[in-house]
């Protein structure tokens, strides 16, 4: 709950997502208005709380008492609907304060969304309200809905259903039309639902916090949150924690997949891995599943909810491996290659199995998809089905299933069925997808809480998120704060010296040098050497001239000196030279790119990156969100493809990967420093020696 | 139709997709069996031609008189389906011969798919048949179907469908089980079929040749393709031209996306780009629709039917646009998200449109996603529609349908079908999402031809498929047979030097340089150098020590010389020494590599990619098949990231685009030598300087 909250947790939660008094403000009598929806989804589900519609020019509205106003309202109502004109509300939360009403869910729109002036007239209802000691959903919210009750404090359309499933998924959307569209396509595949809350503005009470109420519901398994950006990201991170620590998975589908933030690109972290990557690395951070597939999102949900035991902390050496049986060839094989595409892999049976179903009777040969001939019983298929969720070369079991599941839905997944309830099943995912249009034997599978996928591209997506790692709290990453010394600057740019001087200070290992004045070039750094201006005021030392290489002996340097002040005096008059760095020349195997950014939404990332200008035009990076702990700084490396280059590819001489895990670990303490949190920093390029890497170029800027 | 065929054209189209006469061979009596389902199938669809199935054992199945043998048959039976075991298959086409039946489908497997025992006696059978002048569907083929006339020559259970829809749609699939999926999936949402051939193992009638009879039948309109390989791509070829002649769209779901070839890997330019690519080359030079969701395949059709004119033959300038008109913001974002990933952009309206709806009474906001409130009435929104597909700011409009497509089906989708109606939607494709389940709506629409998406994921596959350009007979690429002289090797590996002089000829700008003895080093060739020795045997000079560079003069050259002579006896002795190559070095602003590969299934490729050993870590490429023409080539160079560097990029200086692509064109004429094939080629580097390009090192080897 939000620190500035007046109202207790436990009455929270209750009013939010359980409230047995509701009243609904502004509910029309003209029954085709969205307006009177919600007392008449409420009506239609068998709510059987109270309701108390509120609207001056009514006396009852289908049988129910109406009250003329707020005023009028008896106490003990623990959530209003609010669905007037915007100009009104102001007054309606102050009504309702005055009831002492906790929530408020506000439907009205032409707020946030509509503008500066709309912007405006919202911070002053959020300040009015925390005032006042009331908590608001929205505005702009569709509302919200407690299946399991009937409560249905929402004019979503949604609800004109005649069958809402109940069950065990909750549903946070920050799209009002949304959580319609999925709620009607879950419930037509049988899935049932505990809540479902639309967010709207989310100007009080965010997604996050919603979350933390769920995790507090007894009836919510697993969390499904359809999200477009991410708010209030501090309240949303404790929450994931705790659903983590409850056990119960929080999926999301998230837009924003192919959106180029225009603020983004001004940073090169930023450029190369855009906005999503570093809400990627968020996710999987905090534990959150992240499908591709809109669908996907409650398909995913039994496999979740079975088995979150079973997912990986930590990436495995190879790749995951996936036992594929089904009587459909082809079917299987359009999982299998979505599969092959998320780096999945179909493996084969050993020659151990397939000698121990010989014994038992069963006849299958070492492909990578081990296909049945119709000809197999369904005892047989049962045994087989047994039989791999025992084995340890495979990591989940997936059965196609084919024609039959269309035409004799029972007898097709009974072999699934009796896996399922013998137990074994327990011990590793087994998943099914469907070749044929068999909505009947989805159902049923669902029913047992069995993922079951209707399409291969879900069923793929939901396996490839399934077993993406969760970077938890295996191996907690450095957490005790930094603090900036009085001899680094405290706002603005740092220059050369200082920022290699900070970095050297975190332990990553630098090129010899040494910072001389413009007059005086005496040094003790061996040649060759780099020669450099030192000036905050120059981003881009190599445009104006700034950079001199190669530099064999004292000479040489006089020169480049003399050359090199006259170039920036000419291209960069107004900069300030601080100096000139001298820096040893140093060889390397390869040269990457280390990053630190501070991302708007999820706060701390670093980077991994190949450098120079090419990494831009064919991204190859890793990020996460900072500080990391070495095995994720390990695994980063492993993801970005060019550092194969000094990991034994080709017969090439290997470079000093741990090194560079340590100097990406001690590089992602930036964000420790909390007092003058940095806005970004750059070591590039960042040379991988056999034995040791050196930090070569360094930039930090602190936030404003 | 194959050159040994001795089935006239005519008769061979009536026999394989539209028989009267239609013999079982090995029908069984036992109706629980597989074998007995053609017959039920018939019966239950209603197939009115003459059915006779054989079976020594029975008298009678299902009314219908049973022939004891194929010999017992009278003439003039069209098409027989053979349903016994393997052993006797051979016999029955001798039978079948006699009978003068043109056409046998054979169900039969323990062929081609069964190991190479398998793989004689189907050649066997093949001979048999080219002998008898009879033609074969299969073996290992779960068979065909007119869905028109209902003759189901078929085992597969899909048929056990009540409602057969009729259509337009054509599907030939390389997997039998899936031919029922997506009969079955596609039936389901109101998808109609002409006929459906399951093509087994294509030892004669290959996919090709179905395509090229279904281009002759005039109740198909849009044929889809299940593939698993390309087989017999010559035929495939053939037809597909006549598809595109006929405007008959081909579309395909293939899988193997991510298939890793084994055999590919060993070419340079196999690594890089992979089977896949080569074969998405071959889809695109012969304008085939690719998609990559399974539902997608049959989705698509209303839109590629309606709008096959309107398809793209060329890479336009900018990003495709679509304008998204909706009622769901969230429904909208999920498909724009999509889109966004396939590089195609939702463009908000023009300042001139919007003030041109305000004229009639619809106010509209500059935002990507055109997002009516649910007050626009109907007539509003139809009337938007109308308008949207007059414009030219857009390629494309998608109108993205809320809750109301979910409840009342007629009224939401109401305004499309009037825009369709008035014919306005010839003009421009026009599409629909439903963002919620809605299955009456997609039915609606479908019934109407109008391309309609389950999910946001297909609707944007199949928007991107639909805009990939058809690269086909806009601008011919050279076809002239190119004959290689006797001063060329017949066989085998080129040397550099004779590789270089055929890419010379061919027109490829080289660098200055020399073919010399390993005892006299006297040339022409201006300093500084680079030494090559030169041998046919050694493929990778820089391994054995057999390259120099940065030579500045003669006496540097003949201790070079010396070394790299000594060097390559002791790292490759049994290679022959042909000579020493001397080569001006030259400049560069950027190198790239040239591939050139004749692969197996699809035939001579070529690929520009970046060079070096990243290439294959982190591939930036672009494919297609050769010979290309210079608008290919020009697109080629555009979709190589890394030539960006080349194109303006960040004030970097521009390079010779033009000549790159020119030598890009030259260099795809390998493809023209016909006699002794080139197996492989590549020039890598290729260096790309300001004013031209130069060949740097050449490769070629024939094929064996």
């Amino acid at each position: 709950m939000n620190e500035f909250s007046s109202v207790d947790k436990s009455v929270f939660n209750k009013a939010l997502l359980n409230p047995s008094a509701i009243a609904l403000i502004g509910a029309s009598s003209n029954l085709k208005k969205n307006t009177a929806r919600p007392l008449l989804f409420m009506k239609k589900h068998g709510f059987n709380g109270e309701i108390y519609p509120v609207n001056p020019g009514a006396d009852r509205i289908l049988g129910e008492k109406v009250y003329p106003s707020v005023a009028d309202l008896p106490e003990g109502i623990e959530h209003a609907f609010v669905m007037i004109d915007s100009a009104g509300v102001e007054s309606v939360i102050e009504q309702c304060a005055a009831r002492k009403i906790p929530v408020v869910t506000i439907y009205s729109d032409g707020f946030g969304e509509a503008g500066p002036q709309g912007m405006q007239k919202q911070q002053q209802l959020l300040e009015k309200a925390k005032q006042l000691g009331v908590r608001l959903l929205g505005p702009n919210s569709i509302g919200s809905a407690n299946i399991q009750t009937g409560a249905i404090i929402s004019v979503n359309a949604v609800f004109e259903m005649d069958n809402l499933l109940k069950g065990d998924i909750s549903l946070v959307s920050q799209s009002g039309s949304m959580m319609g569209s999925l709620m009607s396509r879950a419930v037509a595949r049988g899935f049932g639902f505990s809540k479902t809350v639309s967010v709207g503005n989310e100007c009080d009470i965010s997604t996050g916090e919603i979350v933390d109420a769920l995790v507090d519901d007894d009836s919510t398994r697993v969390i499904l949150l359809f999200l477009e950006t991410l708010r209030d990201t501090a309240t949303l991170t404790k929450a994931l924690k705790r659903a983590r620590q409850a056990g119960k998975p929080v999926i999301t589908y998230k837009l924003g997949r192919s959106e180029q933030g225009d603020a983004l690109s001004q940073s090169h972290t930023g450029a190369i891995a855009g906005n999503n990557a570093a809400i990627d690395a968020y996710f999987q951070a905090n534990g959150v599943i992240r499908v591709n597939s809109l669908e996907t999102l409650f398909e995913i949900a039994p496999l979740v909810s079975r088995y979150a035991h079973l997912r990986p902390a930590a990436y495995a050496e190879t790749p995951v491996r996936v036992a594929v049986i089904t009587t459909t060839g082809g079917g299987a094989a359009t999982v299998v290659d979505n599969l092959g595409l998320a780096g999945i892999e179909a493996v084969a049976p050993t020659t151990e199995f397939i000698g121990q179903m010989a014994a038992r009777g069963l006849n299958i040969r070492q492909t990578p998809v081990i296909d049945l001939t119709l000809a197999a019983t369904s005892d047989q298929y049962r045994d087989l089905l047994n039989e791999l969720v025992k084995t340890d070369w495979c990591d989940a079991v997936l059965s196609v299933v084919g024609s039959s599941a269309q035409f004799h839905p029972q007898l097709a997944i009974k072999p699934i069925l009796e896996t399922f309830e013998s137990g074994n099943a327990n011990n590793k995912p087994l998943v099914v997808f469907l070749s044929p249009d068999a909505p009947e034997s989805l159902k049923l599978l669902q029913a047992a809480n069995i993922g079951a996928f209707r399409t291969p591209e879900g069923c793929a997506d939901a396996l490839a998120a399934f077993f993406r790692p969760v970077i938890q709290d295996t191996e907690p990453a450095a957490t005790e704060e930094f603090v900036l010394g009085e001899d680094y600057p405290q706002t603005g740019n740092f220059n050369e010296a200082e920022a290699n001087r900070l970095f050297a200070h975190l332990g990553i290992p630098q090129a010899a040098s040494q910072l001389v004045s413009t007059t005086d070039l005496a040094h003790q750094v061996p040649y060759p050497l780099v020669l450099k201006v030192v000036s905050r005021d120059i981003l881009h030392k190599t445009d104006v001239g700034g950079v001199s290489i190669n530099i064999q002996n004292d000479q040489h340097l006089q020169e480049a000196a003399q050359s090199m002040l006259a170039k920036v005096e000419k291209n960069a008059p107004a900069a300030l030279i601080e100096g000139l760095y001298i820096q040893q020349m140093e060889g390397r195997l390869i040269e990457l790119m280390l990053g630190y950014r501070h991302d708007p939404l999820v706060g701390p990332t670093v980077i991994l990156s190949t450098g120079g200008i090419t990494a831009e035009l064919n991204p190859d990076f890793s990020i996460r969100t900072a500080p990391v702990s070495l095995t994720e700084a390990r695994q980063m490396i492993n993801e970005v493809q060019y550092t194969k280059l000094i990991r034994g590819y080709r017969n090439l001489p290997e470079g000093d990967c741990e090194g560079l895990a340590q100097a990406i670990v001690n590089f992602s303490k930036l964000a420790l420093i909390r007092k003058q949190p940095v806005a970004e920093a750059e070591i590039n390029p960042l040379f991988i020696q056999k034995d040791k890497v050196i930090a070569v170029d360094g930039v930090i800027r602190l936030k404003d």
